[in-house]
């Protein structure tokens, strides 16, 4: 069986496309949010309670709606919900590349990690638009993925992290295995006043393409290929441990 | 100007005796969120507008208290709250340890990270008790490790996680330069029914030491270290890059 999760909720676009293109070969069951879940990071829910709605659509039971976050959902399906371990997590299709630092506030990469913490290999899987989505070409790669990945096995600690173009399939360059780039999203803050003048702000902010290197996860997606990139939770940064030893703390 | 930060809000003990102790010797101003914003993880608020209360004790201004996440804060401060930017961030210093994948779920980390992104040094210190928590040991020793950070400077793209063992300061062994250690909170869930016999769970959990190497961060806190993880976020597990491009998706 296999679990799909995502950020952008339960009725979401993406995780339809997905759910519809896996169940053709694979039991599949949802569990995600009940709402949207943009930008939560790794977020789990210490203080609140979790509440779990079943959903059963057309007769058929699909899954379950969480009023919690990402990480939330995984957490509670493979330790609760789900009679056995999936054999796979994938979250997704996000609408919004995860590429470069954006991954690290991702919601959809962080469902994918918690998987990964508990056992599970997992894939996470982003389409690179806001406008006018077209699913189907991501949820037909990630179909096609699946068999390879679980025949090789992913590398100890290691996830996914997929981001598609949004091209029709035909105009696909290719697959691209890349590191994670350097963009990042450059905030800016809206400065508003509420009726009784007191000041708010509403974060907005524009992607910044920092990286021109080809390897990187948004070149290789602004060059129309599907780019797929090995990441990992072990933040050390093994490099800098002489040197700081050096220091004599 | 030092920068402090915290996620476990703006009137919490250890954010406080922080700010006692920096402020003997340097400029220090506050933006932490309004209220605990523990296991936040890298979360950004994106959706709701974010409120800033200026702050003023005893007739003093001690900084700003915003309705937001750990990194909300920080990006709010640097972009648009301080006239200029900090030349250090301080994220701490937390109750409760930042050990092993925690590290990945934290809001104190997170703030962190986020200067880091902003190109601002920063250093999260967590205090590894929940119990009775003396924070200035910790407090005592950031003061004494920022002028070697400002003077050494740490590598491009780093940040430092400090980890305190609850001990006096007579009973500190040493300070150790330490990787992430693969303990993790095994979670559970405890099941109940609300009053109109609704299920809901409460997350709940235990950490897990499967950490007993020297070198390892939870391992030397055991042993009375104070631990100081260089962590970092390029997550591109780049020994896999070519091992999956034999796989000719």
């Amino acid at each position: 069986m296999i679990l799909l999760c995502n950020d952008d909720g339960f009725n979401a676009d993406g995780l339809r496309a997905l759910y519809h293109e896996l169940s053709q070969e694979d039991d599949v069951i949802i569990v995600a949010p009940e709402t949207e879940q943009s930008a939560m990071g790794h977020a789990i829910t210490l203080s609140q309670p979790l509440k779990v709605r079943k959903v059963v659509e057309e007769g058929k039971f699909i899954g379950y709606a969480v009023n919690g976050t990402p990480a939330d959902c995984v957490k509670l399906a493979i330790a609760v919900l789900l009679d056995e371990p999936p054999r796979l997590v994938v979250s997704g299709i996000n609408l919004g590349g995860n590429l470069g630092i954006c991954a690290l506030y991702s919601g959809t990469v962080s469902a994918a990690t918690e998987a990964m913490i508990m056992g599970v290999p997992s894939i996470a899987v982003s389409l690179d638009t806001y406008e006018d989505p077209d699913f189907s070409p991501a949820a037909k790669f990630i179909r096609k993925l699946i068999p390879t990945v679980m025949k090789k096995g992913l590398p100890q600690g290691v996830v996914l992290n997929v981001n598609v173009p949004p091209v029709p399939e035909a105009e696909l360059a290719g697959v691209a295995i890349t590191r994670q780039g350097k963009s990042r999203v450059v905030e800016s803050f809206d400065k508003r006043a509420d009726p009784r003048n007191n000041t708010y702000y509403w974060m907005a902010g524009e992607m910044r393409f920092d990286e021109v290197e080809d390897g990187a996860d948004c070149v290789m997606v602004s060059k129309n290929y599907i780019s797929v990139t090995p990441i990992h939770f072990d933040l050390t940064h093994y490099a800098s441990i002489d040197e700081i030893k050096g220091w004599k703390l």
